[in-house]
């Protein structure tokens, strides 16, 4: 070491005097507040995911529609396992509109406790979607409550594709500051309900250079999109029974959704470029990769699409056909990292059992790739 | 929910027109570079927690007194249980500087793996001071190598006291940006070997309204910095044998760390308020609140800091009694977060045991109040 005598003395100006000198070789560590933490960790104004953009949405334009006082009087209802529950529970508080809120036996703790923390009002039913619409029904035969549904109406579509407006014009700025002249080519983003990724279909059907790609976990069937859009001819899949670690994406692809998958516009042939889907494991180390190298505390669901970018072998290779035809080796790919509702208690549950060499073995070849492959997919 | 009939078709345009309705409840959710990620997560250049900034001073200082040749053919050598091991490893091989690096045994996987990754000159010790210097003082003999020590040493002080200048910088541009002139009055770090706290105690001696407080875990002794500076007359305690879970946090308080709390400036009549300490289950509560809450992935002794300003009753009553002569109930307060080094296994070897009723009562005090204290804590 340095002998002392060498050394400035310790004083506040020593240490301006030594980021001088070796700054240009450190990040800038941001002084965050909580508020802020929270909104770089994805979640919307405290509720997880992009959930709360489409129940935003729908509740204002149900505010224009029926006006304040006559929502109040009737108030909101909607079934959902999680994020949508909360989201509109929050939004609903905030115009002071009674939510009630159906809820599956079956979901899980910190999802109910993030729901109870905007609303009282919370009944549980069964896990299928029937026995989620009988609850429906009885609440809205007793109260005369309004259905906001959680993914299968277009206000909830335009909502999230919110998610991507901001996302692209992210995107653009970054670029112009870098004076780099690209092309955001591929989005993903997870596919349950359809709600997201839809709204991320039609944000993108007027940008015929950008690709939106689905991400599907493949447990139990629970690639219904994938399965049904790949049908000759596509049919949608109704329902769906798989207990994925992605819980958010247990549902099947809605009919408004679907109508937008598979239709096209003016500028670009189809709204969707296609369907990927991902078993367990690949979530799972997707789900460790995010967690141990980019620090941010996610649920599975969120993984499914970086699952996709680093083992999904079938869109790996059209990647690397479309990059091939370009005579490019590099492609900006952004991934929609949606939902943050998990408790350390769920991780255990997911990752707490006895693991083999084999998957030992495995994640050495993800964490000798993992981290330089997100945004740029190598040919 | 709204008639379909009164929605906006599914396209492009009616996704800008929802945004306007209700952006302002929403936050904008930013697009982050995997890079940018991990610099959120408070790493610094790939490297765990601040002590980067202590290596890269000590290296650019070395270079600048012995020059680059010669500190080439000689090496560098440290003793480290990871943090600094892996810093250390990284600035040399920025500057292409062998670097030997000896470890205990018991140091973590991911942390001899973040070492190992700019680095094979790794060598192994036991887990004293004793066993460690012998290791280093053999490695010298062989080599000549240079050593940087962790943390005794006034280049590692100055170089970790940049994280305070960069979080003061911040702090006043927020305050300015925001329109409010409030003072920063409490800033808390954690205590291992002294490192960071000194250096933060030294970039705040010519500001005597903000207080600097050392964290330490109590875990078996741990709190030898609390032990020591409480004892009449203050005695610095040279050996300490915890594994508490704050493995960052498990050594002895350095010599030059220990002047820099006992002293004071002209301003200041001492660098350092005070240190206090927090249990285990404490450390546990505050991990799992960031993980959980704030969604930031982060090992044990980062936490430290927030378990104090949450937990620590002599702490809170300090606050208290200071706002109260103040005559506020609101301090601005920051946190270091230091220390992102770890994995899903190392969590679940922390979390993953049978937790009782009163444990799980505990936290439902800790979720009804945590996510507010952070950074003020009423009176």
């Amino acid at each position: 070491m340095a002998d002392i005598a060498s050394t400035l003395p310790l004083e506040t100006a020593s240490i301006h005097h030594a980021y001088g000198k070796f700054r240009r070789y450190v990040h800038r560590t941001p002084l965050l507040t909580n508020k802020t933490i929270d909104r770089i960790a994805s979640s919307n104004a405290g509720s997880g995911a992009f959930k709360a953009r489409g129940a935003f949405h729908a509740v204002t334009h149900l505010i224009e529609v029926m006006g304040l006082d006559e929502l109040r009087r009737r108030g909101l209802v909607t079934h959902s396992s999680g994020n949508h529950a909360q989201a509109l529970a929050l939004a609903a508080s905030t115009f002071d509109i009674p939510a009630h809120i159906v809820m599956p036996e079956i979901s899980t703790p910190s999802k109910i406790a993030g729901t109870r923390a905007y609303t009282e009002l919370i009944r549980f039913s069964g896990s299928t979607s029937q026995e989620r619409e009988e609850v429906v029904a009885q609440v809205i035969a007793e109260t005369g409550a309004v259905l906001v549904p959680p993914y299968d109406h277009p206000d909830i579509i335009l909502g999230q594709g919110t998610a991507s407006l901001e996302l692209y014009e992210q995107y653009n700025s970054q670029q112009a500051e870098g004076g780099v002249e690209s092309t955001l080519k591929v989005v993903l983003a997870p596919l349950g309900g359809g709600g997201l990724l839809s709204g991320t279909a039609v944000f993108f059907s007027d940008k015929p250079g950008t690709a939106v790609i689905g991400c599907e976990p493949s447990y139990q069937g629970g690639n219904d999109g994938e399965r049904g859009l790949n049908a000759v001819p596509p049919t949608r899949i109704e329902t769906v029974k798989t207990l994925t670690i992605a819980d958010g994406l247990r549902t099947p692809v809605g009919a408004i959704p679907w109508d937008v998958f598979t239709s096209g516009s003016s500028t670009k042939p189809k709204y969707l470029e296609g369907v990927y889907s991902v078993p367990e494991e690949e979530i799972k180390e997707a789900t460790r990769l995010v967690m141990e190298r980019m620090k941010v505390f996610i649920e599975p669901s969120a993984a499914v699409p970086l699952a996709v970018v680093l083992y999904n072998q079938k869109f790996r290779r059209w990647v690397y056909e479309r990059q091939q035809a370009e005579g490019t080796e590099c492609w900006d790919i952004v991934i929609i990292l949606s939902g943050g509702n998990t408790t350390i208690e769920a991780l255990i549950g997911i990752f707490g059992d006895v693991r083999d060499a084999d998957t030992q073995r495995a994640e050495g070849v993800v964490a000798s790739d993992g981290s330089t492959t997100v945004e740029n997919v190598a040919g």
